[in-house]
């Protein structure tokens, strides 16, 4: 195991503490427990934001808290869900008065650690409601979901839904925007290579020197297949048509295309990922409005990619491009 | 090889072609020769600052033309150097009548290439300066270089001279100012993996499995040793101490400092460095008066890390905080 880290016990802690020092103008870090919270939080009358997660996907969470995304994130260690007890202390620090949007990706320990926070903060009277991202098309159930895992759809959901809640969105307009963005959102993602958790010290799977696993979670959870590896045409192949056929896109639509790297994995290849999505999309008749392309959901040091589209209308189009100031995502501003 | 790819030979072609897709907003992109211009260059009135150099480096330099930063940028085949008519037309297309300004990373190939690119302008009547960065304290000389060789810096460099132009520095005071930064920078970069040139099919070099290299170039030339892996805290502080030493930055510097990733190592490592590296230069005396964390000049999937620093008075924190709008850096607009 070849990382940049002191000791496996330490690595998120010794993370925040990077972060907080980085970007004190943006954050403020709690290490006890865990949770990035906006600098200037909680923001009167504004619904906060919180996200969270295992950690080992960064930029993810932490990376997007900020003015225009989230107002806190709670990072659980690496791929282990945060506690209910994170997750309400974060909220409580964001809550400006107006009640606390969670946004969580569909696996199993967040959604029951999550649901467990609301009713804490909703026995100190605090408005609670919940966004699930569930937008990757590889699998049905998984080893860690009852139903689909939620991917590469929540970058965008914490960047629209923070433009919304920043500009003055109430609670239950967040709750109503964010089900559409799930419903419309769609992802897939690949990996070349497994990735080690610090803690167990060996790769969390083995690929031979010749394979690919297509259809691979976050947390090198089996995807749909182990295939042989493949030029990038059709890698990226192997990922648009699941996506633009599940929801289905349709001729016409407009786009968000997101391809996103898995951690390892440079980014002069998610561009050649990037070039042929596009005129994967352009086939189908879909136009992409607004485009990320870099490695915002990661899984630690695994090489690969995954692609998000989600269909985009002029609202989202319009909060996308609000200002936003957080370590990972900023302009505007 | 595990790589999104197509083909080694297309590699820059194809992630040229993805760029052009995804930044169509800020850039322009010539497949012949293979160039990156801001989208409304010409500038009129402006000094094009122009810069190139091997491609698999990436944002570097591509990533970083748009306003606030470079005019054009030359990307060269996978290690190497652009041609001189690839600088030629770039800095053309760059040419907004004041002049063009060249930075060059102090390779041999950069700068013989760069040379003859300008003598080409001046028969063009085109005035033409440059400014090198050679920031790297690992090594005197090395296999690619007479002097020391240009890394970190180069990223600080474009961002602060691209926005010194944008205020309309002439090329003169753009030449002092590129030449005080460059004396005022050092580096030092680190390995714990090796990175695959596509054409070759094999890592550049080999390191055992608790070995890493110390000083490592960004195009895997050897460094100062091979020493075996450290703990994060160590490594933070075998790069500080030869970074702090050289200048040497004293007690009460305000210093900009950039920890940087290979390309294979994750987000949440770098923290990890950021979090010693600014406890070193705590104790140093130095204050920290802004940061950048993040794979801004990479070498392929290579894991491990290099940092930066350069002494910072009042007139570079404002060029650091003016606003750019480029691919992979962008605030303010």
């Amino acid at each position: 195991m070849k990382k940049l880290i002191n000791s496996p016990e330490n690595v998120v802690r010794e993370a925040l503490e990077g972060i907080a020092l980085a970007h004190a103008d943006r954050v403020r870090v709690s290490l006890d427990p865990f949770y990035i919270v906006r600098k200037d939080a909680p923001v009167k009358g504004k619904v906060g934001l919180v996200s969270g997660g295992g950690s080992g996907h960064e930029p993810m969470h932490g990376g997007f808290v900020g003015l225009g995304m989230l107002d806190a994130a709670c990072p659980g260690h690496v791929f282990t869900s945060p506690t209910p007890d994170q997750m309400f202390e974060a909220s409580k620090a964001a809550n400006g008065g107006a009640g606390i949007l969670h946004i969580v990706k569909n696996y199993t320990g967040d959604v029951m650690n999550f649901d467990l926070a609301a009713d804490m903060l909703r026995e100190e009277k605090i408005d609670v409601a919940s966004v699930l991202t569930d937008d990757d098309v590889a699998v049905q159930d998984s080893l860690w979901t009852a139903g689909r895992r939620g991917v590469g759809l929540t970058v965008l959901m914490e960047k629209l839904l923070g433009a919304a809640a920043e500009k003055g969105a109430d609670l239950a307009n967040l709750k109503t925007l964010g089900d559409s963005i799930r419903a419309t959102g769609r992802s897939m993602g690949l990996a070349l290579t497994s990735c080690t958790v610090p803690h167990a010290g060996k790769p969390s799977f083995e690929l031979g020197e010749n394979e690919m696993e297509l259809g691979i979670g976050i947390h090198g959870e089996p995807g749909r297949k182990r295939v042989p590896i493949a030029p990038a045409d059709e890698i990226a192949e192997m990922l648009m048509e699941p996506v633009l056929s599940d929801l289905p896109f349709k001729h016409g639509d407009n786009i968000i295309l997101f391809v996103n790297g898995m951690g390892g994995t440079p980014l002069i290849e998610l561009y050649i990922i990037y070039r042929k999505a596009a005129e994967i999309a352009g086939k189908h008749g879909l136009k992409i409005v607004r485009n990320l392309v870099g490695s915002y959901i990661t899984s630690l040091e695994m090489a690969g990619t995954s692609i998000t589209a989600l269909r985009a209308d002029d609202n989202l189009i319009s909060l996308w491009d609000a200002p936003v100031n957080t370590p990972a995502l900023r302009w505007g501003v």
